[in-house]
C-alpha cells in the first residue's frame, strides 16, 4: 500500500538568508523555526512508467516538476536506487499565506521518497536529505521548535528538535494583505542580500541572536520570543534594502501593517511581527489577544485574511 | 540699518544621525550635503525691548520660540553680549516637502546674530556657532557641497566647503507625498537609532562613505553620487527598522516611491533616492530626466508636490 506523508510548513523566527553552498544548500547561518498545525502538505510517491508530478490533482510541467524531479535524482543517487515515479502531493497551505510551502513541499517528498523505497532514516538523516531539496524543509521533520544548525558540510548540516511539544502559548497570525506584486526569489534575494554592508555584521550576530532564542524557548519567554523574532526579521529586511542594488519585499501596505503591532503594542496588546522573502506579515501573539488583534487588521485593511496557527507536529504517516 | 541675512537648506547625501554630545550638538559621524537653491529662510535682528520671534509675519510663542532664544543666548555668552532681541524670519522651506528647515533657519539665524553685533568670524567660525542651534545648520554656511566634519569638540566640529560651485549636472526633486502621520522627531529618532545591532557597523563605515562621496563629488561623477547616496540613507532607515523598538519614518507611499524609483533606474531613467526623518522622499537626478520623473510621479501618486532644486549658494547679505 502506498503510504501518504504529512509535512507541516514551518516559519523561521531566526531566518535563514544566505547560502553557503546552493547545490547542497548549506546556510551560511543557522535558524530557529516553529512548525505550524494550518499549513502542510500530504505526499505520496508510487512507481510508474514515466515521471509525473500530480500537485493538487493537477499535472504539474516546467520548472515545479522539474524541481521535484531533480530532487528526488539526487536521492535516487544518493541511496543507488531507479525507477520512474509518480508524486502526488495535495497542499494545504494558502500560496497568498505568505508562508513558504516549499518546507512541507520537501519534507513530505523526502519522506514519500523513503516509504517508498523502505529507506529507514533517522530524523536528522531525514533532515538532511529534506534540505537537499529546499533549506527550511529540514526544519519541518520535527514539531513544535527545531533548530536548523549551519554546519560546515552535507553531513553536518540538518535540523534538530528543540521543543516537539512546547507548552507555551504561541499563536501565529499569517495575515494576508491584499498586495499583487511580483516577488523576488528567495534564491536571487538572498543572493543580492550579500551585497548590504550589513550582511557581515548580521552573520556575525546570527550565533548570538539564536542561542538568545534557544534560551527564550526553554524558559518559554513570549516577550522574549517576540522581541528577539522582530529583531531578527527586521535584520533581514535591514539587509535587503541596503543591498546594492536596493530592494525590498514590502509593499506599502507591509509598512501600514507593521506599525499597526507597534501601535497594538503601544496599546498594551503585546503581539510581535516577523515577515519573510513576501510583502505579508505574521504576528507572534497569545490566545487572550487573537480576537483584538484580528478585529484590528480586518477593520484597517481590505480584503485581508487571517489565519490562527499554533504549533504543528512532525513529519508522520498518514496510514 | 537693520541686516537681512539669507541661508539655504541642504541636504545630506552623507547623513547625520547620531549625537555623541546633545549639549554641544557634536555628532557621531562626519556628514555631507548639497546646498539647495529653492529653499531659504531670511532673518534679521534688532535690538528690542524684549524677545520676541516673528517668522513669516507670526509671533510664535511656545517651543520654537524658546528654542531659539535659547540659542541666541549661548551666543551671547559665548560673545560677551547683551540685549533683548526681536527675530524676524521669512522661511522659503515648504515644510511638507521634508526638508529640514532647521538647517537654514540656524545657520540664518547665526548670520544675523552677528550683523547684529557686527561680530566678523570667518566661515568655519560661523559654521561652528550655527552647529549650536542645529547640527545641520553648520553646513548651511557655504554654498553647494559642503563637508561637516565631526570633530571631537566644539573647535574641532564644524563644516567646511567642499566644492562652492560644482559644475556637475546635479537635480534635487523634492517629492512631496501625500502623508499625514505623525512624526518622530529628529532627535528622539536619533537617539532610538542607537539601539540598532547595525549602528555600530554602520558608524565604522562612515569615514569610508564620506571619503568615497568626496571623490565622487571631486569626480563630478553623479552615477557614483547618487549610488552612494542612496545607499547611505538606506543604511540611516535600516539603523532605524532594527532598533528596538523597531521604529521607521516611512509610509505606505514611501515604499511605492522608492521602488518607482528603481523602476525608473531599470527603465534607463538614471535617479536615486535619498529619504530624511520623514516620510517624504527626494530624487537626485539630471536636467534630462526631470520631466519624465516628475511625470511619473504625478501620474502614480494623487496631490504629489514635486519641486526641482539644484545647489544654492551659501550665507549671505541681502543688503
Amino acid at each position: 500500500m502506498v503510504k501518504t506523508i504529512r509535512a507541516h510548513t514551518n516559519i523561521a523566527l531566526i531566518k535563514y538568508w544566505g547560502k553557503a553552498d546552493s547545490h547542497l544548500r548549506l546556510p551560511l547561518m543557522s535558524s530557529l523555526s516553529m512548525t505550524l498545525d494550518q499549513f502542510y502538505t500530504d505526499t505520496q510517491i508510487s512507481a510508474s512508467d514515466e515521471d509525473c508530478f500530480v500537485l493538487n490533482g493537477i499535472r504539474q510541467k516546467g520548472a515545479s516538476a522539474q524541481r521535484v524531479f531533480s530532487f528526488l535524482k539526487v536521492l535516487q543517487q544518493r541511496f543507488g536506487v531507479t525507477g520512474h515515479l509518480l508524486v502526488e502531493s495535495t497542499n494545504n497551505v494558502p500560496t497568498a499565506a505568505g508562508l513558504a510551502s516549499s518546507s512541507s513541499a520537501f519534507a513530505a517528498l523526502a519522506g514519500a521518497f523513503c516509504a517508498h523505497y523502505n529507506i529507514q532514516l533517522t530524523p536528522i538523516e531525514l533532515s538532511r536529505i529534506a534540505r537537499l531539496g529546499s533549506g527550511s524543509a529540514c526544519r519541518s521533520i520535527y514539531g513544535g521548535f527545531s533548530v536548523w544548525q549551519k554546519g560546515t558540510d552535507d553531513k553536518s548540516s540538518y535540523a534538530y528538535a528543540l521543543d516537539e511539544n512546547p507548552q507555551i502559548d504561541l499563536q501565529l497570525l499569517a495575515v494576508e494583505l491584499n498586495t499583487k506584486q511580483k516577488r523576488i526569489s528567495s534564491t536571487a534575494g538572498m543572493k543580492m542580500a550579500q551585497s548590504s554592508p550589513f550582511f557581515q555584521p548580521w552573520l556575525l550576530r546570527n550565533q548570538q541572536e539564536l542561542e538568545q532564542m534557544i534560551s527564550a524557548v526553554k524558559a518559554q519567554d513570549f516577550t522574549a520570543i517576540g522581541n528577539l523574532a522582530e529583531l531578527n526579521a527586521t535584520e533581514m529586511h535591514a539587509v535587503n534594502l541596503t543591498a546594492r542594488p536596493s530592494f525590498t519585499y514590502f509593499e506599502p501596505a507591509t509598512i501600514k501593517a507593521i506599525k499597526m503591532v507597534s501601535e497594538l503594542r503601544q496599546n498594551g496588546i503585546e503581539c510581535y511581527f516577523t515577515i519573510d522573502a513576501g510583502p505579508n506579515i505574521k504576528i507572534l501573539s497569545q490566545l487572550k489577544n487573537v480576537k483584538d488583534i484580528t478585529n484590528k487588521f480586518v477593520t484597517e485593511f481590505e480584503n485581508v485574511k487571517i489565519i490562527n496557527a499554533s504549533f504543528g507536529p512532525g513529519i508522520s504517516y498518514l496510514n
